[in-house]
């Protein structure tokens, strides 16, 4: 069996690498033309799609799977239609290829330029969520990256129908179907041929719970690009507005608490005007939060319970919120980089040099002055779309679109020179 | 033992990572003016650290290592100058952090950036050349990383003593000197060490044998920046200017050649006229390059040898080249494609249509038109400086200077703006 797994994940890749030659010389007009392909194949066969997905979500209901997995798991003709609006953003997309990143002329007449190219082949492991499939496929397509992809076993049907759309629309466009791969098996050895196929996968995408994301990190022997946690802050400043301090705390926790890039705690200065601070805290209370928090943020309102140490590092994902309050932004700072997940962090100052302090000093792949953290992801960037965000510090950062799944190699031109 | 290293390494890095703060928000003059400090010091110690290095290298001669080794470890006066004026160069380099690498404002008006930031903490293994120990630690300094640096233990005096005066360049400029920490000891596990600490160490450098290099993409637990293999080819086309062609082959292979942008296989088109063909032959041959090589070759010189199989995966690093003859720029294309290590790849071609055929087909972190292989460095292609070359696809490509050594973030500028 995992002899059979490492077989077919060694030829599924071998394949998508010849793929991924083919498709890093193919006019960006021919992968967009295949992207719109797809939008139409999803737009008609979604009636089916939701048939087939009827079964997957059938069987999970059987297999007495949680509410919120079925949730993620079911395809809605809405939801269809979101994955075919994807495919076309992306298409709209300007090409992420053959930009040229950097460019100088050397005294010996050399010209040299750093040129943005594909990575390679990428792989992706993820779990039930099938528009995954999609907008995974799309975003490699567009970047001019072969992908091998391996959805979770609950999707698996769906998953393959929705594989079977994009083969189809690059057969259409006389591009090669093997540059987008599916494991066809629930089979978990899977995963494990993917992550030890150094050579043939070059980067690993994994996308779900920690339990998948940590396994990926730990055993792949290829670059990961991760999302681990999104524990991300709220620091109130003294020189905060306090309508806007309330506005953007509900708006990072409470707008949707299931995402990561909604925020888990609340860091109040501990120089704000008490009216100020429990300004804040109410509001998150009135919409629905629970709190725990240290004891100065007890003190400031008795719906306010008490946080143990792990509370700190918690994404609650939950309308749940920890809060701390801290001496200053440079406590803000302190506090983040203890228990940061490297995700979003925000600030509420209208003293724009306390702010640039906060937004240079805290490490993070995104930090906001007065605006939600809820902002922080692809679409709010304008990336058209996004594969990801990644909470590592390398190679890309944050909401990883099409441009972050390019790498580049330097291209000299001369006229005959040589080394003396 | 492993326990005391696994101690000291853990120290260490995490007093470079508190450092690491530190220097990310120091102003880059001061940095600069850290760097020039070091070339001062250098330049003053010289005759100290020659008598420091004297001892490492009588004791490399009593334990019989090779003349090569023997003769990397060496500091000389000019090498120690080489040093110094590396020190001033890299501080004159433009500031590789807080580049706005790119920027949109939405319609929601919020602002965001693209922000160039240092990585955080990097580690370095490496062997015998001390010198490395200053170009690692300017090239980290200059984009605002903290290094913990592991050298060879046949260099360990004269490192330590290098190292003793880039921590007096930092301290002399109100930088923390932790900022640069170097394995006082030549404790093997302290490597091991460094690789497992994960969370501590952000990208692991290795610099030196294959041996090294691979125990490192082996067992790091963070990303790797490496060097493999200097697999480097010349193809020579049916367009090419024989004179130049001969001029390119000879010097991309013989100007120097323990090096690893030097040129190992050199690929003639089937279609050159036989002249020419011989003309590059001779001239390598005249040059004092021994040569094996396919049958084809082997009939176009009675001086090429037969290749065994291993010859077109091999790194002579010596006046050595194997030869294959190839169908047009298409057959030089797969035979790179097969063989190349992604180093540094050279077409010699008068046609222009073929030669951005090769650039932009062939795979690797640097692809040549008219020019020597051996133009693949940091300092050639204007960088100033380079930490090393990497082969692989990420983060960082082809040459690697301080600009190479920067991760970003996004920043995110707004006025209260919530998501609805």
């Amino acid at each position: 069996m995992a002899q059979d797994s490492e077989t077919l994940v060694h030829d599924l890749a071998t394949r998508a690498r010849a793929a991924a030659r083919v498709l890093a010389l193919a006019p960006v007009e021919r992968v967009n033309a295949a992207l719109v392909s797809l939008a139409g194949l999803l737009r008609a066969g979604g009636p089916h799609l939701v048939e087939v997905n009827g079964a997957d979500v059938a069987a999970a209901r059987a297999k007495d799977l949680s509410d919120a997995l079925v949730d993620r798991l079911t395809l809605t003709p809405a939801r269809v239609e979101a994955m075919a609006e994807g495919a076309e953003v992306v298409a709209a997309l300007p090409d992420p290829v053959g930009r040229i990143l950097w460019e100088t002329t050397r005294q010996n007449s050399l010209i040299i330029q750093r040129v943005s190219v594909p990575i390679g082949v990428l792989g992706m492991v993820y779990e039930s969520r099938p528009n995954v499939t999609v907008d995974a496929a799309t975003l490699a397509l567009k970047s001019r990256n072969a992908i091998v992809l391996r959805g979770g076993s609950e999707a698996l049907a769906t998953s393959l129908a929705l594989h079977a759309l994009v083969q189809q629309s690059l057969q259409k466009n006389a591009l090669p179907p093997e540059a987008v791969a599916m494991v066809p098996t629930a089979d978990r050895d899977a995963v494990g041929a993917m992550l030890g196929a150094r050579g043939l996968i070059d980067l690993m995408i994994p996308r779900g719970g920690r339990s998948l994301v940590e396994r990926v990190e730990v055993e792949a022997r290829m670059p990961v690009l991760a999302h681990l946690d999104g524990v991300c802050h709220v620091y109130v400043d003294v020189s905060a507005d306090p309508a806007m301090a309330r506005s953007l705390a509900v708006n990072a926790k409470m707008q949707r608490t299931g995402v990561c890039n909604a925020a888990e705690t609340l860091l109040l200065d501990s120089a704000l005007d008490a009216a100020a601070a429990r300004g804040v805290l109410s509001a998150l209370a009135e919409a629905g939060c629970a709190m725990v928090g240290d004891a100065a943020a007890q003190a400031l309102d008795a719906r306010v319970g008490p946080a143990t140490p792990q509370d700190w590092d918690t994404e609650y994902l939950g309308p749940k919120m920890s809060v701390a309050v801290v001496d200053g932004v440079g406590g803000a700072i302190e506090h983040i980089a203890r228990h940061g997940s490297g995700h979003t962090e925000a600030i509420v100052a209208q003293d724009a040099q306390t702010a640039e302090q906060f937004l240079a000093q805290v490490d993070a792949g995104s930090v906001l002055h007065n605006a939600s953290t809820r902002f922080a992801d692809g679409f709010e960037y304008g990336l058209g779309a996004e594969i990801g965000i990644a909470t590592g510090r390398l190679h890309a950062r944050g909401p990883v679109g099409a441009e972050g799944l390019t790498t580049y190699k330097y291209v000299v031109r001369g006229a005959g020179q040589v080394r003396g």
